[in-house]
């Protein structure tokens, strides 16, 4: 309520986020994610403050143990001294906000370590979906100085691969048995990870699907000093292997780094970024003129005849 | 090869086409389906032509005849004297063009008529989909004299609803059994059928379909002086109960005529139409923007946090 009626202070809360208080983090997620009217104002604050923190996808089918790998990998981070962003992406859920979910148990270990920021998000009902939202959120986590966004999709589906997009490294977890190796390959997930895990590694059958992996993956053709996704294995809830999948992350890090990847892969997000907030406004316009008598004419003139649906969309494109 | 090296004339191929000339019908699809640089000239030449034609989509789950069904319908119409259009759309499949679709054969009942234009449309692989290409061979078959346009989608899925949105009247083909009824609720094509048509109704169960679906039907909350659904029965392969499926179209179309909801739908769905080619003509300027240093330029100053995306969005917008 009075979120609308009195002006936000972006600055102070920019400051506080910097600082650490969590709920100045949460409160500016809450901005970009309602693309509130001081969304913009928000955006030019963080701008100059984002680009440090290294985004980190975690992706893979349901099953293999995502979140607990997530809150592992949050406990390895924090024993660095790193501080640590959440990012916790449920496609199918219109629920979003600062509560944990409900098969997130885990992620409260962390709940109250204020070294380490927890979001989920929805991305259902969201103008422009997931790939709209997100990238602001991790401007966000990214400026409030966290060192490393772990983004991890809850939930199945196809934006596995837009997470890789959103991603400086992309985890893909799988699990023995499963028919993981297979699942993965049509899923295009083979492509999109820079580092493999087979979690659940104390069940039968991690070490065939870790050669099974092997065998697919060495298939591809890579030039040279081209990166090598390791294959690691884990048992996310003793934590075993933990370590070296950080080490894994970092050593990508360092690869993106050396390689000048870092660049172009942030450069080609940034781009699909400015594109997509392009097209949701001139999306957003072209509503705006529905509701306007110009479309309507537009259109009476094409069922009449005395124009075509092309001349009237170059008109349409025109008054941009 | 000659098609692009000189000049496509197209007042004369609108000429042939009138005069019921099918290469000159499927040429102009054709132009309009591979996006020709002609398009806009096929498109206006067009406009004063169109209007006329009854556009009637045919839809249902696979196993319910819609081929066959599309097929009596032709044969019914043709003895009525109609000049028919087949639009037989196929939202899975890259292939294209005048060739009948394999699972068609008892469409060839109809390839030597020349009151009868056939065309089959891939959506897969097209610019902007089925949304944006249909609509443009649509006109051309309107344009090209077809007293009633069927349009048909081959396959199943999410087409089935655009389908409605591309007709002037909606068939929904059903069969007994098949547990139709509730898929068909599931799918929403309950909501978009104008005739509901159960066919193979010389198998069990044909009669219940039909009272399962009048009960659903019935449900719908609908306004004095709206259109009620007829639900038929008929055996599309011996022609059972066709002739009063056309009947059931044209009281359709008569009541879409004085009710004036024609206008209304037909508004809309132009309106559709010129929105989404401004949109399509909008992501191709961005896409040669890219090729730009322009958007490079942008993406580089968010990089370095000298600006943020949402102000590098307006500024792309406003190149447009």
């Amino acid at each position: 309520m009075t979120k609308n009626s009195r002006a936000i202070p972006v600055a102070e809360l920019v400051q506080q986020a910097r600082a650490g208080q969590p709920r100045a983090v949460a409160r500016l997620i809450s901005l970009v994610e309602d693309r509130s009217p001081s969304l913009r104002e928000v955006s030019a604050a963080l701008a100059p403050l984002t680009g440090r923190a290294h985004i980190v996808g975690i992706t893979g089918s349901p099953g293999v143990g995502k979140s607990t790998s997530t809150s592992a990998l949050v406990a390895a981070l924090r024993a660095q001294g790193r501080r640590v962003g959440v990012l916790a992406v449920d496609p199918t859920s219109p629920f979003s906000g600062g509560a944990l979910l409900g098969d997130r148990v885990r992620m409260q270990d962390h709940a109250l370590d204020d070294g380490v920021f927890i979001r989920s998000m929805a991305s259902r009902g969201h103008l422009g979906g997931l790939s709209a939202t997100a990238p602001q959120a991790l401007r966000v986590l990214d400026a409030a100085g966290c060192d490393v966004v772990l983004v991890e999709t809850v939930g199945v589906g196809q934006s596995e691969v837009e997470i890789a997009g959103l991603a400086d490294t992309t985890l893909v977890l799988l699990a023995p048995g499963m028919g993981d190796g297979i699942q993965a390959a049509k899923a295009g997930i083979l492509e999109i990870g820079d580092v493999f895990v087979v979690n659940k590694a104390d069940r039968d059958g991690a070490q065939s699907t870790r050669r099974e992996l092997r065998s697919v993956i060495g298939m591809t053709d890579r030039p040279d000093g081209a990166w090598k996704p390791p294959i690691l294995l884990t048992t996310a809830t003793s934590g075993a292997g933990v370590d070296e999948v950080v080490e894994a992350i970092e050593e990508h890090r360092r690869h993106l780094d050396e390689s000048g990847e870092l660049t172009r892969r942030r450069l080609a997000r940034v781009r699909r970024e400015i594109e997509a907030l392009a097209l949701t406004e001139v999306r957003s316009r072209f509503a705006h003129l529905s509701g306007d008598a110009r479309l309507d004419t537009l259109a009476a003139e094409v069922l009449d005849g005395r124009t075509d649906p092309f001349a009237a969309a170059d008109t349409l494109v025109e008054t941009l």
